[in-house]
């Protein structure tokens, strides 16, 4: 047999691990799919625990970076290590030494996709980075190389299970953030660190890289808008409840007339909306095209194996074109390298949707009359509203809740500010958006 | 600029009209998504009015085949017309003349599939059938490119736009049968002659497809199993309702240890899945893999521009690969030629579900013993039983519904055919399968 296509594996943690029992349970399948034998023959990792249980043996594990990089019969690097160091490195030397290179880290495809896709344009090896967002849907490879014929007008949704896992807890169990968090925490589904998700930071990442893909060129992560959902109370998702709403964290990568607008924010989902469904560790995204119409795809978004499947998925890709000895992969962003350029994001001021607005107010006579003054003389049209009473006798604030129609963000903020300088506000107001 | 890639159209019906469509309004997206100039110069149409409508001039269009396959310059013909005459005959001598073929065609590639696929393995040219089975959802390339490094156990869902908007409206407005097939055509969402879309064999020809690229061999599409929804009655859907069911046209292509399993019937959802929400003309598609875990797909089914936008994908991707001057294209069925073979159906008496059987029975004692004996004898275990009462006072015939447990299909079928002969059986008995 002619010589098989050879791996090194960088980092056997969760995914790694992951990768290598999905090769060695479809071993069979892969090959029949390749038409060649492929192999991992080397791993980067020191953690003496993980390099035993991986099954590889003491030779092929190694700490150096030459171990892996400067072996001439490696065709393909895994880079499963994580953040904008070493795995940096590891990517720009691999695709600088001839080798392809398969990723599933985000953190670094979104904050310095300046550096790292201009470097798989110039490479003689291919990429693939399938497994940065959402695990166990296709959601790259479908913007690349399914839904071309498209101009897209958004990609949206939940594309964090530890949040989505939060917030559903909190809508099905009425917990409060906290307890929810403590509990995602206790069965694996947050980190000791939870910040990433719950703030919102790893949404956004991925929200990064979709606006890359769907919009063919690169985006700067720092002018994402992001919002976390740690501010959620239960009193948000009871009134969300009662008016047929759920509150989910959105990812949004969205182009109309108005530019390119990318953000993260909590926002209530009316319940009849598919997203409105997706519960736990879940992730489903919304793409709309203008010939394709509105499609949404729901999968596991993380985790060992559904990861590991899309890391798979990637060196199968590759693996075929090595056996095929071709010479140019699809596009990594979809548009040739001539068309790839710097885009701007629009301001979160700039966008217009639906708000809920909660007020905790004094309970007395002509309050709600300020209140909408301020509002009607911002340009905001209230659709309805909520006074929760708590009556329980010794109250002297009340929430308010208002949801309006479309308005303009600028001025939704303008009547914040004003609205809580006003004396009978107790604590700031409360926005979230509603996905219309 | 060097040469554009020449298109042949060869059909401007619905779908025909759509690539038009997409081709003038997204041509500056394509083209840098190619990276080299795209352009439809030939159609095949003999309607007058179709071809006035298409914007092509009367010299660029014919109703001679050689016109379009004997030209040198056509690098890719676009089969839309459909059936498994004339639609063969372009596909084949199209490839044997080294171009590129892109078809909507599921009747043909289904029906004929011994013959297609193994044409398009031994071609020069590249192949593109993704707007076969659900134009808004690219399952088959996330079969074939995404779901790779996955065995997979099932792809089963809602690939019938009609079949689902009869099965809904009867669902909201409580309309039988034919009222709802009668405001379906009114809509343009039925056929003047539905048959195909509600006996169940458009479905059965999109399972067949995805049996072949899921199992990665040639099914034969006399081996499917097919029951339509002509049968399915107002009283089954209310009593789904009462269960907390919703009824839908499945087609399932199933992997088990007990072989291959393909087949369209339709089947009791619960209202929990998220196959049970999707409404109207819309399909969706469930994936189960052994490391991807369970993932769904959501979009159009049907319609002009859906059915374009996948079309259009498919020649994007052909556009990339010649603009490349690439050798080989991804294996049309994921598997490499020396691992494609004829592969075999399990009958449907093999299978294994729940069940819904409605018997219609003398109102009289002594009924529920002699039929739940004969259950009992053939091993069907009971979860709950309906009887539904009209209570008119000049009732003779009752419906009375079985939920059953798991069982098996023939031990189901000899139950219904002993049932059947009791006397006070009114009429025949009405089995459904339970999606559990």
């Amino acid at each position: 047999m002619e010589k098989p296509i050879k791996i090194a594996l960088c980092g056997i943690g969760t995914v790694g691990k992951g990768v290598l029992e999905l090769f060695d349970k479809n071993m069979a399948l892969i090959r029949q799919r390749i038409g060649k034998d492929i192999q991992i023959v080397k791993a980067l990792e020191k953690d003496p625990e993980k390099i035993k249980s991986s099954g590889l043996t003491s030779d092929q594990v190694s700490d150096s970076l030459d171990f892996v990089l400067e072996d001439p019969e490696i065709d393909i690097v895994i880079e499963l290590i994580g953040g904008d160091t070493i795995a940096k490195e590891i990517i720009l030397r691999a695709l600088d030494n001839g080798k392809s290179v398969v990723t599933a880290n985000k953190a670094l495809l979104a904050e310095h996709s300046d550096v790292i896709f201009p470097a798989t344009y110039a490479a003689k090896g291919f990429f693939g980075f399938e497994a940065s967002v959402a695990g166990g849907i296709p959601v790259l490879r479908n913007l690349r190389e399914g839904f071309t014929g498209d101009e897209i007008s958004e990609v949206s949704g939940i594309i964090n299970g530890t949040a989505n896992y939060i917030l559903s807890s909190m809508t099905e169990n009425n917990d409060d953030f906290e307890t929810a968090l403590a509990e995602a925490q206790k069965l694996g589904y947050a980190e000791a660190d939870p910040t990433f998700d719950i703030e919102g930071n790893d949404t956004a990442h991925k929200v990064c890289i979709l606006l890359n893909l769907a919009y063919n060129g690169l985006f700067d992560f720092k002018q994402i808008h992001i919002e976390g959902i740690t501010k959620i109370e239960p009193i948000d998702i009871e009134i969300a409840r009662e008016m047929g709403y759920t509150i989910k964290l959105l990812g949004k990568a969205i182009s109309s007339e108005k530019g390119y607008d990318g953000r993260v924010h909590p926002s209530l989902i009316k319940n009849n909306n598919l997203l409105a469904s997706v519960k736990g560790p879940f992730n489903a995204l919304l793409i709309k095209g203008n010939f394709l119409g509105p499609t949404i795809s729901y999968g596991a978004g993380a985790g060992s194996h559904p990861t590991a499947s899309a890391v798979v998925g990637d060196i199968i890709e590759i693996g075929r074109l090595l056996a095929n000895d071709r010479k140019h992969q699809t596009f990594p962003l979809s548009c040739t390298n001539e068309t790839l350029i710097k885009k701007e994001l629009i301001s979160i001021d700039e966008i217009e949707t639906e708000y809920y607005l909660r007020l905790t107010v004094q309970d007395k006579a002509g309050v709600l009359a300020k209140v909408t003054k301020i509002m009607g003389d911002n340009n905001i049209s209230i659709r309805s509203m909520i006074q929760k009473s708590e009556n329980n006798g010794s109250v002297v604030s009340v929430p308010v809740v208002f949801f309006t129609h479309n308005a303009k963000e600028k001025d939704v903020q303008r009547s914040i500010e004003q609205i809580d300088q006003l004396s009978f506000i107790e604590q700031p107001t409360r926005l979230i958006r509603i996905d219309a």
